[in-house]
């Protein structure tokens, strides 16, 4: 028996987990009145329940259309993004197609879970926790956001972690996401639109942390399985280009401000930039190439960069040629960063990023956070006519009647009254929620690699039949031998033979 | 001739077919009006067409958006899981992929013809073929349903069945499930907005009885193709995680009620479910292994079982909890299926089911009517608002001017006058249904069964080069090698061998 | 320097071009007002600001929903199509993976980029430059629009040109997709709702033009490596089917007439001619294999011609069965097309069609603009309703103060004076539009073609080892020996090798 369970740890560990999940959801979780549930509050519903015949509240059918209506297509889009984008980008790996997408699945479902939790938690924590936890469809937006930071930083242990310790990992990392929201976007009201902070570069230094904690010693070897083949090199392009298509709605998933306009300008403003980055990433992968040719990792990464990076930017009024200024140049930095940057980062901090997420959320998100400062310095805020306060929250004035404000809300704009900031002052508070999202990701990533490490998960040996290998924890197929060869003559071809029964291995050279 | 068309009678009966359904199209079916062909009445349009000169009807534009509006988003998710998700679902096998998807494209392309059809004769049924078939959005994504229902069945007989056969048993399929739902819906008004009970428990118990026809002697034989590799297993993830990702579309597709909440409940509840099941698959999948590992099949098709099971209940008050743990319930009992309870199907009554249909649809179809029947018996109709009755119409009053009736009427929810069942009544009525389903079924089933062996169709022999083999019915290119370096002679190909054991590099000239 | 820019001559080319899009951009291009960028106009708010203190112009909320809500899911539908759709659509050969799907990403990324401001600047043309660009939602349609005519061109070029001559070819390409889009619909006033002229017929024969040029040798070789595996045809139909279940989305996404009706009919209409072109597809692959057999190639193609042929029909009054009788007679014709026009055009003409656009883009295209021609004169304007004139603009009285059309007008309708056509006038039109784009498109890819040989871009000899080759212009990964079979002490399987070039066979035993 425990021979039976001493092999299947991640199976406990999982069951506990969820178990748990779901006594919270039970205690704390209910549908948001008015939008999932029925329109009207159950509340009312209940004072009127006293009679022992049926009645209802007589509440008029809404004739605003449901909530669901406005999200739902960005919020599929998104979900496309999370378990078909990373979960393909990751199987460029010759012999970790399972797991990576295997993995990213499992972990994107327990994390959506979670996240309901922690994140319901954190936005109730400024208030006290008085309130139950509402659940709609913008709670599922932020959960599948917050398995995107969290699938980044799989990005970086890709190979090298086991099943077991991801889930611990995403455990712990869904709670410093938490914290690093609630102070980045309630106590310093910075805005993030397309999250470039808050799940990106997160995400990114997270995984680092992470990488440095678990890997040091790893990456002295030669591990020949961490490379592609032809064909996985292709499937994982299914993941990059459904990234690509859907990021417009990544970045404007959540976005309400200018009845619909600023939604309308993510869209715009998200597409453009990453146009640009597409250029840029085959532009540099051959100036960067020693034969002058293009490198797929180029292609499936740094296509990607501008969506990062206008992911802060993404409501603004950086107008297209601004987006496409912002997408070549992140494009052109992802590059450089496989090309020179990581190398570095891996001889010098011995830190070993398997997907490269430095390159492709780290970097650019840092763009796309200093891009936001600039043009929140520098637009004239005009351009924002009467959005300007519903974009910019804590710069509407902090007097409630203050005379534009009454007028705007008169004219049914939703505005309240902010801190009365400056741009500047604003500005300085993102650069503030920078700082602090990268000080909680690196912080909590060097943590959570530590309880990653703990005796209870299994781990992986630094060998190279346990790194980046499937069948160290999946049963794999046979592969058939269809491969027929132009042949003029006796060749001899040596190949390793598994028998699953009885694990024993034969060779034929032939 | 004839020796040319006995080579091609699947060709002849295709176009038999088609021209038959033009036919039908052309007699039977016209667009809706006030949705898809004009906001009006073509009749009004009509009344005024004896003038010379022309003249239109004088109706001021809706105000309302079309209908295509608020249904094509899910419609179009619906559409790729039936294509995609269905398709690449059952790419597994290693010989037999362009029938996979292949036929699963020629099925879903024929039935959703044939269904728009038979979908729309049998809507008239109950009034006596009166009216026209008249076809807008949700036409079609009625047909889609129809075709997950064949697209099921598809999967128990996967690789034992010519392209013709499937024609056939599709043809007959479409006429039973029209049946079944007819029963369901309009005599024994059953509710099932996710189609746990209509699609798949019907599919599952129909495919399952075609196939104890056709493979009685099969399934004795070691039949070596049918098996996966490390590549189609990855391709057929593309299904999976598909279906996973919209399921919460097919569950909420033709949800009205509550103003929008209904779909928007479906949404949410449907995303929960399915969380959990990955979560089980992945747990029980370690548990059940003998080595402890992971198996892909249980993360293809257990991962989906809590979208399957939720169905029923999709739209009810079950709270996000309650659809957490029919997710996890459903994955676990699919997993277990897998293991357990196919092989010893398999074994007593000789069913050979390619796909596991019966794990994935048939148990947790019927787990989630009777979660429905239980939900409907204990749930506090308060619950529900003034949603109760649009969502159970048979539970509201039969008098038409009972006065709760009225006043709801008059806050403008589409309620109507009903059968005044219990909650009670309205579960046994849910159970007739299931049993309804499970006996047109399997009588449908084994009736097509024995159909699809008519002499005028070609069959597949117990051949281990006819059954799961793709060169059986298609021109498959041969496989090149691919990964080539040019040698000195032109006749002369050189490839280089890695041993992964000690790394060494063999290179061969042939 | 010199010798390492002559491997790069892409990269400046592409950097050039980039530069100055990014600087037309800055100077022509701005969001659209009331949508994209603020509700209202900015001007309003420039006249108010010369205030020192902030004031805004005091417009109400708007009530009606933003553009982006209207078109947002079909242009995510049609973007999976540009993308997703033809670049793995293109994967089919066995060596050109990389090629095939990242240069169909690259040239995606540069057209729209280059559309926006040539279409932007087309449509300014006949009122003389005066105005601005504006962006919005219905921009980026339009410019995906254009990618697909630039990526059927691709098409017919497929593995027989470089990186920088594609780029060459999309950019003049582009502005003769301009010049034809104004002429025939700024002029001649054609109706085309889903481009069976403008993008099917008109990227056709632009790219038949472009092949006819650049290969005329190359097609008297043997190419071997133009063919396809068992992996990459399942791989495209990945393409296929994404691009089938989204083509009712290409076909209305810019739609607005009859408030929504147009679309929805458009999306009805599209539905079935698809679904008849699946079955066509099948029965007309078996009919013409010499084996009975299915071709993998028509599964790829020709089930897609029901959705270029009812382009142009999409939301006219043909009723299902008409659009289903257009997408059998497209299916029909595609196969065909492969099996005997195509062999003929290449022997005759020397037009080397890679992936034989003709086939599926030139001849439906033609279909579906005779098809349009035919229903405009023979149907009853009755059936449409209020809506003929905003479906048939020209046809609409040239008289502004006409009583009926100030009637529609009062009642909502988006109806304007037209050109007072009759509808054989406005057939005749549509077949000048239809004349004119074949004339464009011809001559266009004939300068383009030539353009495309200038010697400051890198060409492809005619040779086996460049043409459909990656290994050309990407750094291809070594394929790992990844096939392990079961084996029990001493089994031994038995290999065939295929001698490609003399038929040979060997078989080996080990």
């Amino acid at each position: 028996m425990a021979a039976y369970f001493a092999k299947r740890k991640f199976a406990i560990l999982l069951v506990f987990f969820e178990a748990i999940f779901i006594a919270l959801f039970a205690v704390f979780t209910q549908y948001r009145s008015r939008s999932v549930q029925t329109p009207y509050e159950t509340e009312e519903a209940g004072s009127n329940g006293n009679d022992t015949t049926l009645t209802f509240t007589r509440q008029p059918k809404p004739k605003a259309p449901n909530d669901v209506e406005f999200h739902y297509p960005n919020f599929q889009d998104v979900h496309v993004m999370m378990f078909i984008g990373f979960g393909f980008l990751m199987t460029f790996l010759k012999r970790h197609g399972f797991s990576s997408i295997g993995y990213n699945f499992l972990v994107g479902a327990f994390v959506i879970q979670w996240a309901t939790l922690v994140n319901g938690f954190f936005a109730l924590a400024p208030d006290g926790f008085e309130k139950d936890v509402e659940i709609d469809i913008k709670t599922l937006i932020e959960a599948d956001f917050t398995a995107a930071a969290v699938m980044i930083t799989f990005g970086a242990v890709l190979g090298k972690v086991t099943a077991g310790q991801l889930i611990f990992i995403a455990f712990f990392e869904v709670i410093f996401y938490g914290i690093s929201f609630m102070v980045g976007t309630h106590y310093l009201k910075a805005v993030d639109a397309g999250n470039s902070i808050f799940v990106h570069t997160f995400g990114a230094y997270f995984g680092l942390a992470v990488a440095f904690i678990l890997d040091k010693s790893k990456v002295r070897k030669g591990d020949t399985k961490e490379g592609s083949t032809y064909h996985s090199d292709q499937l994982a392009l299914i993941g990059t280009i459904f990234l690509w298509i859907y990021w417009p709605s990544f970045n404007g998933a959540l976005l309400t401000a200018g009845a619909g306009s600023a939604r309308h300008r993510a869209v715009v403003n998200t597409y453009y930039s990453l146009s640009a980055s597409v250029l840029a990433a085959f532009v540099f992968s051959q100036l960067t190439n020693r034969h002058g040719k293009f490198e797929m990792v180029h292609v499936q990464y740094a296509t990607l960069a501008g969506g990062v990076a206008i992911g802060n930017t993404a409501d603004f009024m950086i107008e297209p040629w601004g987006a496409l200024l912002v997408g070549a140049f992140a494009g052109t930095i992802t590059v450089l960063g496989y090309a020179f940057i990581q190398p570095a980062i891996t001889r010098k901090w011995k830190i070993h990023d398997t997907c490269g997420v430095h390159n492709l959320h780290g970097m650019p998100g840092i763009i796309g956070a200093v891009g936001a400062m600039i043009s929140i310095v520098t637009v004239d805020s005009m351009r924002y006519g009467e959005t300007f306060w519903e974009i910019f929250p804590a710069i509407a004035p902090s007097n409630a009647s203050d005379s534009e404000l009454v007028r705007l809300q008169a004219l049914g704009w939703n505005v309240e009254a902010g801190d009365g900031r400056s741009q500047s002052a604003q500005a300085l508070f993102q650069l503030a929620a920078l700082g602090s999202t990268l000080g909680i990701a690196i912080v909590g990533g060097l943590l959570t690699g530590l309880l990653a490490l703990i005796p209870c998960l299994d781990t992986l040996e630094d060998d190279e039949d346990q790194l980046f290998e499937d069948e160290q924890s999946w049963t794999v197929p046979e592969e058939p031998i269809t491969s027929t060869a132009k042949a003029n003559g006796v060749q001899l071809r040596r190949i390793r033979f598994n028998d699953d029964t009885d694990g024993g291995t034969i060779e034929a050279d032939f």
